[in-house]
């Protein structure tokens, strides 16, 4: 069994990270810790856990952190920066579900999070923790940097047609529309129900910070320069990301071959046939990346579809799926869940 | 392995059906029947289960069907009643989804249902599939009716303080409240979202078919006869039934503790702690049933709160439940889901 | 020209208030408070407003607002009881659209909203606004108490049943749902759209503040006591309340009837055909309260229905419909608005 | 009084045009017809109209419409054209809200809608009834196409940038979301709320009708030839069109006040301060759209947001705004309607 802790889990990553470990045949679940909330019942914060666990949230404490094998930090940014080390020389090894080693150049991450970084050594040593992209680093990693939600949907959908060396890497569009349930469960008048129900826009259009962690994932992939304009909405609905992203290709490789060789290995990246649209219901509270590619009109526009449930394959699932490889486990486990739908 | 067929698999009960059965260690799946879908593969209709299943829709057709150990119906009302016979006469088992065999008396389900029934003997040897109430029934039987909704929800709140004999018989008032899904997929413009989104209403005030249900089975339980007055709701939401219960009663027992007794084995009951407010959210996907007491300002009314996901322990799941006692296994197997929060 | 003034206009009674002022052909809007958006354009705040006011919001101020003709209060319960005698000793009259002057009784008044009462003598002037029960009272009042909005829609649903004489006072049940706007703008972790999105329960099924509200109503109408059961509950949706409201009625009277007559000559009650089932989306935008009335199945039980748009008829247009009154204007005055429907 | 007719008023912008004509001063709605619902109140399939007309649908009948002075055709494509001349030979003026009169190229228009067109000569004569392009040809037509929902908001957001000169015409993009009643009021299983609701998904993306008419927009306006990818979604919620444009600007030109300058002088576009990001809720029952200009990070790519009510802006509010040019009325009349937020 592998004795897993968490920090932090009294956010919606956290909540979601509980209901896949409840269920995880290999795991006991050790330790989660929440300042605020420490004495009380993590099923009395959470009811739909009434009956899967007793735990109760602890106070944040290293010591019972040291005795697992594995912790997830679920917490606002620039903690676990703060907390990483201890853990690792102590032997536990680390899956960071918030954006502290996401991003390998520290500048951009100082300009983007408005900090200073904490161990620059450790983001060099950080694997980020896409398993499509760096499987086998993970399997041995001590410290995991598990990506952000729009850049697990943009990334994926991205990768495969700009490897063809065919794409135009300037003015790409990455169109992106998430569920409020990525905006976290802080007290905020703008995600009230009455602020964001029957209603859309766009935010942060002028700069988000899961731009360079998308343009540090292209481009180290295609090791060129890319060119990329990142506009994310915000949907009236709780769960799930949409990305659309628009790549100009002037020849005509295949690009439905092309991605349905891309995965067919992968578990959990699903191309969809040719023609298909695919609905963010289809992966809600499942780890999967629903991925379609279209021409419109056999323009020289390629537009390609990426699906996932921005609290799974975009938060914990994902995380799930590195703790599985890391641990030796079948990537899958406790993670094969079929969308609910409706 | 529990040879399973579905007949008329397309509705939402049939893919919740899928939902958890593809999942289920101990069933294979054999055949699936749609006449509007033969031919066409499951996971194109529902793209959750691409990956989960290669099935296809195939014919109405005894044969096939006669081939498996179970055969649930997701018909809709009056089919089931037209061929469970020749499939018990094969000695297939069959769990009834529609209300065919819900209803004791015939006369009362003619009236409701506005059509002769074409098998009398069979009604009297089904029996009413609620696990909590018929148990050892339900362990032998060869015909399940596996219960409405609003029943499920209402008599499972209902009858612990009925049974307590101090409660007013008459004056029930139940106050139900359903998601759209309830209404099935079938196109019709009252369910559209533009007609159901942001906007609640009461409907079918004169008299619904679960009326006598819950009559039913509230007056088999107590044997007396009560007078209840039900009201259901359309919710602008796709999940769930909250039943808010009104009962008066005069004297003071420990209503807390005669449900948590009550319910104390019942592995899909739960009973919160005094003075929650259960959320149909607690239960979304999951088969439980969510229950609490109140007596407001200490008065004579009582006020019991019942959730649960209408698809799964007011269809779906329940159906497995009944399956799962019927085949000896553990009631709970492929049923341990954590409701989706958010 | 009406020269008005709005106290705490940043909430969503505020931005209704003025949604509905600025086209109001006799008003002339001369101040609007906020401390916390002093100095920030009321259309910064609501872009809905853009291109219909230029107004500023300003520093609470009574100098200013000693120049209006009436002083709107939208504020949390407590402050308009600080303010409204000076303003009244000035000679400007006052509609409170909080809770400040609801409630007779001041021991019930303390004992629900936690705090002593500043001006008991004012509490004993102000008249109740609820224009289809004190028309005339409210023609020549100073100081008006606008209603909650659960008291609106139940008041208005049950009086007319009750004042027949042939009700039972006892057991009488209001099963009340609303949307979210109820709550205010306020930020809260429990009104998130992630948590109130597809999801419903009841809240404060112990005692609400509005119950006591209710049960004045209602005693005052008919001079005897009445005991009420008051369950609120949580719609996932923004706007609307609907009210379904039980009292046994032994005789036979023609309920229809009897409904139609009693609201025959208000603008804004609306008896529907027997048998009707009223949505909150026919009243959205609206200051109408939809009504209708059964019996079903012939039963003692009469079920009524009463649906408002909380922040029109349960608020913001209420309040203005008084405002038409005191100042002699046709009551419907900017209050012809048709439902938003789809 | 002008004389008001409609035909086919049973769907959304039926019931929107009656919304909004009900309380239009110098308008005396004459006569709507619809097949289906001939002899039933309009009041009784609207009950938000209880209390504004007791007008009944009757049959479709060219004598009744022909004493009108203007008629709406809120018709399925195809029904225009098959009366319109009728009606214009006998002086009725029309506007056609369907898109047969929309489209020059009569190639085009057959290729997308499926029909060879009954009336070329008309969809010569008719006026593009997009008042911020042609408002002076409006005042005098006899027969205006009411422009589509989509490019409505496209074009008056691509436009002004386009029209500097300085913009790549190649490679625009128009990733637009929808609100479902869009859809219309048919029965459907795809916009069942079970199927629509909590779910996001692009849709038509190999081709929609809405792609030429915006590109003939575009090109009539800039006389050039522009390359356009159009990608529709459908968004979890009822009414609002958000456009989101991106076009390459190499240059620098002052786009902020390029934009304001534009639309100074119309009533209906109001361009928010730089950094904006507009709401649909804003626009929600109004007939305004609302832009902002971004260019994110000074980057080469112009992001332009744009956001419409569909049924409003994007329908029946737009047919107002002919009518009212049409008639010589200030273009606002009935439309100075404030969005419903929240």
């Amino acid at each position: 069994m592998i004795k897993v802790g968490i920090v932090g889990g009294t956010g919606y990553t956290g909540v979601e990270l509980l209901r896949l470990l409840v269920l995880h045949p290999e795991v006991s679940l050790q330790v989660i810790t929440s300042r605020s909330e420490a004495g009380r019942k993590v099923a009395d914060l959470y009811p739909n856990l009434r009956g899967y666990t007793e735990l109760e949230f602890t106070q944040p404490d290293t010591k019972a952190l040291s005795g697992c094998d594995l912790v997830f930090f679920a917490t606002p940014n620039g903690i676990a920066m703060q907390q990483a080390r201890e853990l690792l020389d102590g032997g536990v090894r680390v899956i960071d579900l918030a954006a502290d080693f996401r991003i390998k150049n520290l500048d951009t991450w100082s300009r983007w999070y408005g900090m200073e970084h904490a161990c620059p050594d450790l983001v060099a040593e950080a694997v980020y923790g896409l398993p499509e992209l760096n499987k086998d680093a993970i399997r041995s990693a001590r410290l995991v940097a598990n990506p952000g939600c729009y850049p697990t949907a943009v990334t994926l959908g991205f990768l495969p047609v700009l490897q063809t060396g065919m794409a135009s890497l300037d003015g790409l569009v990455a169109d992106c529309k998430s569920g409020v349930s990525g905006a976290g469960r802080g007290a905020n008048t703008a995600m009230l129900m009455a602020e964001t129900g029957e209603s859309f826009k766009a935010y942060a259009v002028a700069g988000h910070r899961h731009q360079p962690e998308i343009q540090q994932n292209l481009e180290l992939a295609l090791d060129k320069q890319v060119q990329l304009t990142f506009v994310p909405h915000l949907l009236p609905m709780i769960r799930g990301i949409h990305a659309t992203l628009y790549v100009r290709v002037p020849g005509d490789p295949d690009l439905q071959a092309l991605y349905e060789e891309r995965y067919a290995a992968e578990p959990f990246v699903d191309v969809m046939p040719a023609g298909a649209h695919p609905e963010t219901r289809s992966v809600r509270g499942g780890n999967t990346c629903r991925i379609a590619v279209h021409r419109p009109q056999g323009d020289e526009m390629v537009v390609i579809l990426s699906v996932i449930d921005n609290l799974v394959k975009g938060a914990a699932g994902q995380a799930l799926q590195n703790m599985n490889l890391m641990f030796g486990l079948d990537e899958t486990t406790a993670l094969r869940q079929v969308g609910l739908l409706p």
